[in-house]
């Protein structure tokens, strides 16, 4: 019981059916493959040789398959994070330097340590705060920084690497003079093969064919030669266990970075495990749990010099659509990646590195998200606000920048928004029980004694002003004739303290005038809070109702004939 | 009427009832009473020589009847904000030093000019954000340190004025044995005698009362030779016209400050003023005007030497109760204390500095709430949690960082409480169209095919996965007689586009489990999303319904017989 808590794994090998093998297999395979030039190409965006992106695609994912609750997540280096780890340990240390390599394997220990720490404090829930907008805004930046940043591959020019879309743009612009034209041609049929084999020949893995074509390509016609930029040298054999060097000033000088990177990768890998669980519902993901599988993959993979890793949209997708039913498949990829490291890394020495910029712009030319921009702007502007501000932020200013400003602005407009609710003024639905706004209703009918009025918000220290002005300025507007204010309860979810203050002053407001106050359908927690507070008391228990209707038969029969004990009181239970 | 927008003084000049003139004149007679000694002991708070509590006594007032919307706001030096001016200021000049004075004038204009910003800017709702728990804890804090920074005056020793209660407690602790017993007898004296009067006699000025015997005893016995501290020569005449000394670098140092003081002194004036026309109801105060005009007050003020300035509470309150019926009393108030400057000045020489700190002290102690925690022990332990927060910080960190820490507080609690928000399952009350929580009330009809939940918040990005969590899990526990989910809008509020994207899983989850999924009773707000985004084609209008009831007969009806249309159907207009 305990161990099967820790160890996921336990769960899905005991009930591991026959049948479910042929999947695993086949989506092992293919991710496998998909793998080897993803690993190279994920290495060159973080600014890493490329045995470094290999080691990264083979040991993490072992370690996450035995602790993980998803079991499909594919786990190895994703574009995101490695132009973090580009941006981020750039900063620090020369991009390509024995430091940096050193630095950037650090970071996937510190990173792992932290998501650890996160999921064992059950901090999972943060990711709640990440709202679509926000998070469709940032893939696209995201996905535009990185798309950008392989210009430089693509035309066989010297472009900076850099993290704000302006700079790039320029830089690029400046060179277009110098293009290598080999390179480019490369590049482009490479984006063009792609392209089209994943349009009409999807079961072709088209990056293993556009990677074997190009080698073949350069090394017949020695296109090195020509100006075209080639993988080079990648060493053979297995990573080794070596303990990373941690000092107090690196982790001082990384912590910021790993911090972010604990985020976001936590966050692409929740949501694409969630949305995988969601298909398959046999099966639950744990968020905690998540965190600490990926963390502990980060931690081990960084004994065995691996960078941060963490599981991405694109090989889950594959993996899930190739069958996949357990991790055995990933236990399957790391074995292809491994049999790689053993055997065939010479055969990538001539792959250009036009040939892996191709690979990933058409990759993340596909996170770039015009759906739901399009769909926002069909129903919320407020929404498409946030996420065209968190994109801008993000491709100009920063990653992290972008992600915390789009996250402020979202709890900003949630405060916003519940400072000034939506406010109903109710008239009765003829021959039923209903009570509907006036506004949106026709021919409802409305009462000159009786203001009946629906606050939509909970009621809490930032909106109890609005909430007395909303209630005097209609209540003014009824005139002379007001005799009761109906406050229908249904909308109101919940009242802090100073809800209940401003609840005893309407009261004092309106009975220094005369004018009766009723509640109807009040809500068990808010009851609660009535009760215990006192203005149960200050109302009357009588004036509390279960409906509208009761509360204006209540009324006029006050007011027409003696009251007679007959309704139906909301009671405290 | 352009005018009268502006200069709020014609609108109740221009109907001003001769039986108004008495209760002005009382009132304003009174309060320029109490304003001597306040005025000379507040300025002692704020390390100031006397003269500028006088000086802030009269001019700020005579601005703020012009522009003022309150009738009976009385403004002038506050004890607060001297205390804020003493710590802001004394951080960067020597106290009480020629250059400390300048810079606290300066202050009064920096912070006016942003008072009067924020007015035109209506940034008058930022006082909403303070929450009544941060405000009473806040206040308390202010009170304590307050009175304990007077303890110096009332020992007659030597403690450093502070901030910090801890210190300030230790630094008095020590100096116990160095007390001057005639100051120490004449502190406790007149604490006594104002306990008294405030007591027994209340239609007494006890400040006034005690000012005049300590004067006359200090003077005939001369116990200013047996170490009491008196107020000394305060200079004779009413204020000049002189322009404050501005430059760069004072701004930017007193900027902060400025920025406190003036939200502070906002958040004080409109407190005060809101509960006072709660209270009359002839007239509106607006929160923008009033930023515009305490604003005013403050830079006019500065060009007489007037330090920062507010609408205290107490002198506010006994205005009022006095009898004050227009800001005229605010004139005549004025007028005692500029006939005081001209006249009477000389008279305070031997006025002990204790007497001031007994004043000071009695009146502080009516500022500690106690009241606002015993209430809200019976029903909030969280709202008590952050005022006990807020009066921890700012007693013993500072003030602005626990009014700043408190309002992140109540903002964090505001989005934490909507994150895991109350969910109830519903179920039929015998013989009535309501439904109501399971949990709450005995005895109510439940259907073993229907699900009936309630979701009590506005569905946002932060609380989507625990609406879904909790759908499947309440879906899951029906088991598989499960047919119909009904999902009662009543209490949904709002929907953002990541409460909308939930809504559609949710929607596909349930088709994939042949479920249908109703909502009833949904909000017009709600509805516009459901519209626009394209739900309401995947639910289909009919599944639609305005209440439960009509739901539930609708699959009953529609399961039992072949379907009539005989129910009424929610509408969009």
């Amino acid at each position: 019981m305990y161990f099967k808590n820790i160890f996921s794994f336990l769960s899905w090998l005991k009930t591991y059916e026959k049948s479910w093998f042929k999947g695993d297999l086949s989506a092992g395979l293919t991710v496998g493959i998909m793998l080897i030039p993803q690993g190279i190409a994920y290495a060159m965006i973080a600014g890493l040789p490329p045995i470094y992106g290999l080691y990264t695609a083979m040991i993490p994912q072992v370690v996450y398959t035995l602790f993980g609750t998803s079991r499909q997540l594919a786990v190895g280096p994703v574009a995101m994070d490695s132009l973090i780890v580009a941006s981020g340990v750039g900063a620090i240390a020369m991009v390509g330097s024995e430091n940096f390599i050193a630095l950037a394997i650090v970071l996937a220990l510190l990173m792992g340590l932290m998501q650890v720490l996160f999921g064992i404090f059950r901090l999972g829930f943060l990711v709640n705060f990440l709202s679509k907008p926000v998070i469709s805004g940032f893939t696209s930046a995201a996905a535009l920084i990185i798309g950008l940043n392989q210009l430089k591959h693509l035309l066989g020019v010297d472009i900076h690497r850099n993290n704000q879309l302006q700079y790039l743009l320029i830089d690029a612009y400046k060179h277009l003079g110098k293009i290598n034209w080999p390179t480019f041609f490369i590049g482009i049929g490479a984006i063009f093969i792609i392209v089209i084999f994943k349009r009409y020949f999807k079961k072709f893995p088209a990056s293993l064919i556009v990677t074997i074509i190009s080698i073949l390509l350069v090394y017949f016609f020695r296109l090195d030669h020509y100006g075209v930029k080639i993988v080079g040298t990648i060493p053979q054999g297995l990573p080794l266990f070596s303990l990373p060097h941690l000092d107090k000033k690196t982790i001082t000088n990384l912590a910021p970075i790993a911090l972010t990177l604990a985020l976001i990768a936590f966050m692409e890998a929740i949501s694409v495990a969630k949305a995988i669980e969601a298909k398959h519902n046999n099966y639950k993901v744990n968020a905690n749990k998540e965190l600490i599988a990926l963390g502990l993959g980060n931690i081990v993979g960084s004994l065995f010099h691996a960078y941060p890793s963490t599981g991405g949209f694109s090989r889950t997708a594959v993996n899930d659509q190739s069958g996949a039913k357990t991790p055995l498949a990933a236990v399957i990829s790391a074995v292809v990646v491994g049999l790689t490291l053993l055997f065939l890394t010479p055969y990538f020495y001539y792959l250009p590195k036009a040939v892996l910029a191709a690979i990933i712009m058409v990759a993340v030319f596909g996170l770039l998200d015009f759906k739901v921009p399009a769909q926002l702007w069909q129903y919320t502007k407020r929404d498409l606000l946030i996420l065209n501000i968190t994109l801008l932020i993000t491709a100009t200013i920063g990653i992290k920048e972008g992600i915390i400003l789009g996250v402020l602005l979202s709890l900003g407009m949630l405060i916003y928004k519940s400072t000034k609710p939506h406010v109903a003024i109710l008239g009765k639905v003829p021959n039923t029980y209903l009570y509907r706004n006036i506004d949106r209703f026709k021919d409802l009918e409305v009462f000159k004694n009786i203001l009946i009025i629906r606050f939509d918000a909970q009621l809490h220290f930032a909106n109890t002003t609005f909430f007395k002005d909303t209630l005097y300025s209609e209540a003014t507007k009824k005139g002379s004739d007001l005799k009761v204010v109906i406050l229908d309860g249904e909308s109101l979810n919940n009242l802090d303290s100073s809800g209940v203050y401003a609840i005893q002053e309407v009261l004092k407001y309106f009975k220094g005038k005369d004018i009766n106050f009723y509640f109807t359908g009040l809500k068990g927690p808010v009851r609660d809070t009535i009760t215990k507070s006192g203005i149960i008391s200050e109302i009357g228990k009588q004036h509390c109702f279960m409906s509208i209707q009761e509360a204006v038969d209540y009324y006029q029969h006050n007011n027409i004939n003696t009251y007679k004990k007959k309704f139906t009181h909301q009671n405290n239970n």
